[in-house]
């Protein structure tokens, strides 16, 4: 299987974490995000463990919420004693209301409202990453009417390509993300932001991209940010805390994404940065990263009942499920790869090609062309995997579609962590 | 201007529906949905009156529900005299639960489920466009148990491409929609719903794409409906009261799209529809036909607050905003067009261009490319135009971010319709 996680039982049903999926997807109805919170959980104290061990002291992996965003997760991350990245309000309220420890916080965002700023600082966010110089503005006059010192980072775009996706990729230069380095704008930004008398900066930020398989694209860009560093350091006194180099880990999709031994490259990254460090003469900044789709990915199966096989002879094949781009946009925004089984018959042979595609009156709607499975039929359960990262974060309700539960599964236990929506929550909002 | 309900008013500002936008953003806060109530109700009459003057007895215009779904607009379809185009059980409730008049709906959907079809015969709903073999099959069970007669449509691919976007293209015969007619399959499915005791088949219903100009394509797919009831009429003895076209009629996004004179394309395709008729002699079905983005299109203007603007050198300009692909994905999803303005300086020259972009962590969150503007600053108003269709009702709360308001604006005043999503919304599934 795709992941450690996955297996099939002795009914020839699919098991995530050793849990049936059939008996969960019966339990709690169709469709399902299922998160395997065992794997969640193992995943962030990889990340932990290996940047404590391995990079220079105080670093820590933040939870980069946006990939997956509710009040369970965060209770998670907490006792795991990861910090989180937030990139809105909204991210701010859920980790608040899950009593999240907002010193070890760091906000994002390419916009942030004056009421966002307000919001943050009420919060106590440990440290803004800021983007922009009206944010700088925005963030100082702030916290002067306060009366505080606000920590903060700057995004700086490194000009980067991981070669990946365009649409996730956020270092290279055309960004709307963070001051460009090539370009002299990120010292342009420094010395704006170290002007400022209720800022500190404390170091610098950058995010190159995601779905990144080894850590040479993160070495690379900490090899910049460090040269930029010691470049602050000689003209302008300023010794960093903190070199965030963001997220970018990825995930298996299907079996020929490489797998990746996140423990070996994190290590191969933290000697990097020493070896960079010792290079540049600079003393060690702790290391943030922000894994997201790392951490939460390959926890996740999302279940479907399939509603209707359609086969259009000499075209294709269609299987229709009770679910989507509503819940998955990713096929529709990206073009992007996935398993999928069929979770009641995962033993099944294959014999059978089809598309994958959701219930919405829309043909874009789809979640994946040319899977192979066997022959399905009304009343089956299909499983999407990895699909723990940007699925319910990005979901919608299109065609009033109410978004699925979130079932964590721990120790051989499922627990409810979001609530189905209903038919009476999509109306709350009409007049 | 675009449309005739876009205005520059003394102070410089845009107008919608003589209503001074500016002054709309400040009190409602951004982003914002507007909808022109006036335009709305205009351009259901146009249908509504078009189709009972040139097309047969019965005919009548369904608001394609999914380009934007809310009770309000259920309530002025009511008002107007319109049907109803649902695609699936929250479009039901949230008709029924504005009152609407339920025998003049269709329901529509590649995936009913039996918790659905339940759910729409509870309602009452006018018909069931039955998509395929096991819906049917599912619905006449589900009658039965009723002891009821359910209306029905079949969902008929005809074949033809209207050379529209491939994602909103649904009448070619690679389609997740319905039964195909070339391939016999239609037929078939015919035979099987006529055997239906608890189903009447009242007629067919097609839908060949959307973004269309002209009344020709969609002539064209009542040609081969026409035909097809010919054929079954001949071989069957089945004589069709209704012929549902489905929808697909155009607004114009920007400059360079077509203006459609909805009228003349209205009274062309009822005198071909005439023709046909004769031609296959046939007596005339009532005409259904399902206007959604050219009733709502066009009555939508998008406003946002300007947070930032980055000027990458040699590279190109940001425009970063308060809202994104959250409250409007489609360029996400298609690379869709739009016509964006400056509402607090709507008659100042464009002399800059930028990227205007969304407030999420994602590269691809993306409003437009290359707008020509004024040059903004942080608290500027962005105005996006014809955003009436597929924006709320595809919005989503990715980066945990609420979903905007929706305001009507009537006769010179504005009323809330949907109110804005609060943070506690957002918490409120969580556990």
């Amino acid at each position: 299987m795709l992941y450690s996680n996955l297996a099939v039982n002795e009914k020839g049903h699919l098991t995530l974490g050793g849990a049936d999926t059939v008996a969960l997807a019966k339990k709690y109805g169709t469709p399902l995000y299922l998160m395997d919170e065992d794997r969640i959980r193992e995943n962030m104290r990889l990340f932990r463990d290996e940047m404590k061990a391995h990079m220079p002291e105080g670093s820590l992996p933040l939870l980069a919420c946006k990939a997956c965003c509710f009040k369970g997760l965060f209770r998670i991350a907490e006792e795991e004693g990861l910090g989180a990245d937030l990139v809105s309000a909204g991210e701010i309220c859920t980790a608040q209301a899950a009593g999240f420890s907002m010193e070890k916080t760091c906000f994002h965002g390419n916009n942030k409202t004056d009421a966002d700023i307000e919001l943050a600082l009420d919060a106590g966010v440990g440290y803004f990453a800021v983007d922009n110089p009206e944010e700088l503005e925005a963030l100082e006059q702030a916290a002067a009417r306060r009366g505080i010192t606000q920590k903060i980072l700057l995004r700086i775009t490194p000009g980067i390509d991981p070669h990946t996706h365009k649409k996730i990729n956020t270092g290279i230069l055309d960004s709307k993300f963070g001051e460009a380095l090539p370009t002299g704008q990120a010292l342009t930004f420094f010395d704006l932001a170290a002007a400022k008398p209720h800022l500190s900066v404390e170091g610098m930020h950058s995010h190159i991209g995601s779905q990144i398989f080894s850590y040479q694209p993160l070495a690379d860009a900490a090899e910049i940010m460090l040269e930029f560093l010691s470049m602050l350091r000689e003209s302008r006194g300023f010794e960093a805390k903190i070199l965030n180099l963001g997220g970018g880990f990825g995930v298996r999709y299907t079996d020929r994404d490489p797998v990746m031994n996140y423990r070996e490259e994190l290590r191969r990254l933290g000697r990097e940065i020493d070896r960079l460090c010792d290079r540049f003469g600079l003393r060690r900044p702790a290391v943030i990263l922000e894994p997201g789709r790392s951490i939460v990915g390959d926890a996740g199966v999302t279940l479907y009942t399939v509603g209707s096989v359609k086969t259009i002879p000499g075209v294709k094949n269609y299987v229709s499920v009770d679910g989507g781009m509503t819940d998955n946009p990713r096929y529709s925004l990206y073009g992007a790869e996935y398993t999928v089984l069929l979770a009641n018959r995962a033993d099944a042979s294959a014999d059978f090609s089809a598309s994958v595609v959701g219930r919405c009156c829309e043909s874009g709607d789809i979640i994946q062309e040319n899977v192979p499975l066997p022959k399905p039929q009304r009343g089956d359960f299909l499983a999407v995997l990895t699909t723990g990262a940007y699925n319910y974060s990005m979901a919608s309700n299109y065609n009033r579609i109410p978004r699925p539960p979130i079932v964590l599964l721990r120790d051989g236990r499922d627990r409810l962590a979001v609530r189905r929506e209903t038919f009476a929550d999509l109306l709350q909002y009409d007049l």
